[in-house]
C-alpha cells in the first residue's frame, strides 16, 4: 500500500476511546469494591495505598456521600452495574450515615470526620459534608427506590438551602466585622448540584415527579450564584466574588482554581447543567484551555495570584483533568467543532497516561508539574471513588450519544 | 607556591560566616525596614511579592507578634540594631495589636487575620495567635523598658497556659467523641516557648525578675510535654501522641515534621532551650539530618506517611533549613565536633545558594524538591519577619561565643 494519506477520522478516535473509557470504569470501580469497603460497620475507607491497602482507618462523609452517589447511579443507569452487591454496599454506607454523622444526637450538623466504627472526629467550617450527604441519600432512594433514603436527603438539602442564604449555622464560621462580605464559586455549585439531584432528569427518571418545591429554586439560585463568577467580560471565572457579583481586593479576590473555572461546564447533570451554563461558560474556556494544559491546580498568572501561599499551585491533580474530558466531550456534544476532538484526544491521552496507574489500579491524585507522581495514594480525605468513576461514566454517556447523533436535550 | 595540602581550618569558615550571616541579617531587617510597615494605621504588613510590593494588606498576627519580637529584640540585645525607628515600629505594632486583635471587645481570643485598618476577618481554632501576642509583647516590653506591654503580653500567656491544660476555649475547636486524646508538638513547643520568654535569661536580663511565677511553670510543663514526643527509643520526634506519650494510630500518630522535630532543639532561647532539651534531641537528629538533607517539608519515608495528603511534603521550605543552621551551631557550641562544622557549612551554603534572593533581598520561602523556586513571594500568611532574622542572629551570637571560645551556660 505504501505512503498514503492520514484522513482525520474523529469518530474512530471518539470510538476508541469509548471502549477504553468503558473498560477503565469497570477497573475503576472494582478497585473500589475490593478495597474499599467495611463489612464490619459499613461505610468506606478512602485511605488507600497505591496498592489499596488502607493506611488509615478514618471515614471521611464527603466520601461517604460520593461513593453511595456513584454506586447508586451506576446501580440505576448501567445494566452492567446493576448488581445487587453496589446497592448494598450503598444502602449499608447510607445507614451508617444516618445512624452516626451527627457530631452530637439532634444536631443539624453533619461530621466532616468520623472513626471507624462512627464516631465523630471532626467537624467544617463549611456544609459541604451536609452536602455530600443529601446528594449521595438522594440518589441511593432513587437507585433503591426507597423514599425513607430521599427524605433524608431533602433533610440534609433543606439545611445547605438556608445556610446558603445565610441561616446561622451551629459550629459554623464565624463571621467578623472585618470580612469583606464574599461569595465562593464551590458553595454556589453546591447549591446548583444538590438543587439539580433534587429535581432529578425527567428524562430518565420520569417516576421522579413531583419533586419537592426546593428542588427547583435551589437549581435557579445555584445556577445564578455561579454565573456571578464570570468576571471582566465573560473572560475569567473568579472563584470569590462579593454577593453583588464585585470583584473583591487582595489575594481573596483574585484566585482562580481551573478545576472548578473552566471545566465547570462539566459539572453537574449534564442535559440541566449545560442548559443553564453552557453558552456562557464555554466562551472563556478555550482560552483557559490552551494557557494551562496539562492544568496546573492554581492559575500561574501573575495577575491571579493564588491566595496568599497555595503550597501546591503548580501540582497536577486528578479531578480537573477528568472534569476536562468531561467538559470538552459536553462542549462537542452541543456545539460540535473538529478542534474540541482532537483537545479532547489531547487530555484524555495525558491523563490517561500520567494519573493511570497500570499496575495497581485507580489513579494517582497528585503528581508534580513535570507529570512524576507526587503522592503514590490512592485515596485520602478528599480523593476516593467519585471523580474518576463520575468523569468516565459521563464520558461514556457522551460519547455514545455523540457517536449515535443523538440531538442534545434542549 | 604551587599545589599543597589544603588544611581544614575550621575557624577560618566559621569567621568567613560570621561575616556573612552578619551582613545578611542587616540586609534582611533593611528589606522588612523598607516594605512591610505601615504608617498609617501601624503594624505589619506580611504579604510581600518578590521585590516587597505589598500583594494584601491583611495583617496577619503571628507575624504581628513575630516581628515585634525580632525588632524589640535586635534593638535591646544588639548594638547596631539600636535605632529608635525599629523600637518605634514595634510599639506601633503592639498598640495596634491590643487594640485591634480581640474579635470582640473583651473576647479572651486574638484573632489570626485583621484588616489593614484593624478589624478582624479570621480566626483559628487553636491559641499560636495568643502565643505570637505574648512574645512579642513581652520582648517589646523588655527593650522600651514597659511593664505596661509585659503587663499584656502575661494576660496573652495566662490565657495559653490555661487553654493547654485543657480549659475550654471560646471558639476553639469542638472535641468530640470519635477524636483521640492528642498532644501536638507544636503546642508543647509554644508553651515552652512563652515561658522560657517571660522567665528571662538572667544572663544578659538581669533587671528581669522578678518573674511571674507561672513562667518557670509553664517552661517546665512545655519542656517535659516536647519531650513526650521523642518516641521508639529515641529515634524518631512525632508530631503527635497521645497524652500519656503513646503512640496514636493513623496517618496521625506517624507525622513527622522536620522542621519542628530535629532542629527543634535550635528553638528557644539557646542557653535555656538547649539546657533542658539538647542532650536528648541531639542524638536523632544525626540521622535525620544525613537522610534528608536538604530537608524535604516532610518525611517521605513510607512508615511515616504524611497526615493523609499532605501535598507539600516534597518542598523544601525556608524555616526548616534556617532552623538546622541554628541547630547545628548550636550543636557545636555545647558538644563540639568536627563533623558538625562541615555539616553547618553545607547546610548555610545550600541555604544560602537557594533560598536567598541576591537580587530583591530576603529569602524564598519554597522551593521545589530540586531547589528551583515554587512561590516567588517573600512574604505570606506564615512567613514574615521572624525565621531568617530570628536564625541569623541566633548564629551571629553563637559564632561570636564559639570563635571566641566562650564556655557554653550550664
Amino acid at each position: 500500500v505504501g505512503r498514503g494519506l492520514v484522513v482525520w477520522n474523529p469518530q474512530f478516535w471518539l470510538r476508541a476511546w469509548r471502549g477504553r473509557i468503558g473498560a477503565e470504569l469497570d477497573a475503576v470501580v472494582a478497585f473500589w469494591e475490593r478495597h474499599s469497603h467495611d463489612p464490619e460497620h459499613g461505610g468506606f475507607f478512602s485511605c488507600l495505598s497505591r496498592d489499596g491497602s488502607v493506611y488509615d482507618d478514618t471515614k471521611f462523609v464527603w466520601l461517604q456521600g460520593r461513593q453511595i452517589w456513584v454506586y447508586s447511579r451506576l446501580y440505576r443507569t448501567v445494566p452492567r452495574f446493576r448488581r445487587p452487591e453496589l446497592l448494598e454496599a450503598a444502602r449499608k454506607a447510607g445507614e451508617f450515615l444516618e445512624s452516626h454523622v451527627r457530631p452530637e444526637p439532634g444536631s443539624t450538623r453533619a461530621a466532616f470526620a468520623l472513626s471507624r466504627d462512627g464516631r465523630p472526629v471532626r467537624l467544617q467550617r463549611s456544609f459541604y459534608s451536609e452536602a455530600f450527604c443529601a446528594l449521595g441519600l438522594d440518589e441511593l432512594g432513587r437507585a433503591a427506590g426507597e423514599e425513607r433514603y430521599r427524605a433524608w436527603a431533602r433533610r440534609w438539602a433543606g439545611a445547605v438551602w438556608g445556610w446558603a442564604r445565610g441561616a446561622p449555622m451551629e459550629l459554623g464560621r464565624p463571621r467578623f466585622s472585618g470580612t469583606p462580605p464574599q461569595q465562593a464559586l464551590a458553595q454556589a455549585m453546591m447549591v446548583l448540584k444538590v438543587g439539580l439531584q433534587l429535581w432529578g432528569d425527567p428524562r430518565r427518571d420520569p417516576q421522579s415527579q413531583p419533586e419537592p418545591p426546593e428542588a427547583e429554586a435551589m437549581a435557579e439560585w445555584g445556577a445564578r450564584h455561579v454565573l456571578m463568577h464570570l468576571q471582566r467580560g465573560d473572560s475569567v471565572v473568579l472563584e470569590n466574588v462579593s454577593p453583588e457579583g464585585e470583584e473583591l481586593p487582595g489575594s481573596l479576590g483574585r484566585l482562580m482554581n481551573p478545576g472548578e473555572g473552566d471545566p465547570n461546564l462539566g459539572r453537574g447533570d449534564p442535559s440541566l447543567g449545560f442548559s443553564h451554563n453552557f453558552s456562557l461558560f464555554f466562551p472563556i474556556f478555550l482560552p483557559f484551555f490552551s494557557h494551562f494544559f496539562p492544568f496546573l491546580y492554581f492559575s500561574p498568572n501573575s495577575h491571579f495570584l493564588p491566595r496568599f501561599a497555595q503550597l501546591e499551585w503548580s501540582m497536577k491533580l486528578w479531578w480537573p483533568h477528568a472534569e476536562a474530558m468531561v467538559a470538552l466531550l459536553a462542549a462537542q456534544r452541543f456545539q460540535p467543532r473538529p478542534s474540541l476532538v482532537s483537545q479532547f484526544l489531547q487530555v484524555a491521552q495525558y491523563t490517561f497516561d500520567k494519573f493511570r496507574d497500570p499496575e495497581h489500579g485507580e489513579w494517582f491524585g497528585y503528581l508534580n508539574r513535570d507529570g512524576s507522581v507526587a503522592l503514590s495514594i490512592k485515596g485520602g480525605p478528599y480523593k476516593g471513588c467519585f471523580h474518576v468513576a463520575r468523569a468516565l461514566l459521563m464520558c461514556e454517556e457522551m460519547l455514545d450519544a455523540i457517536l449515535e447523533g443523538e440531538e442534545p436535550p434542549q
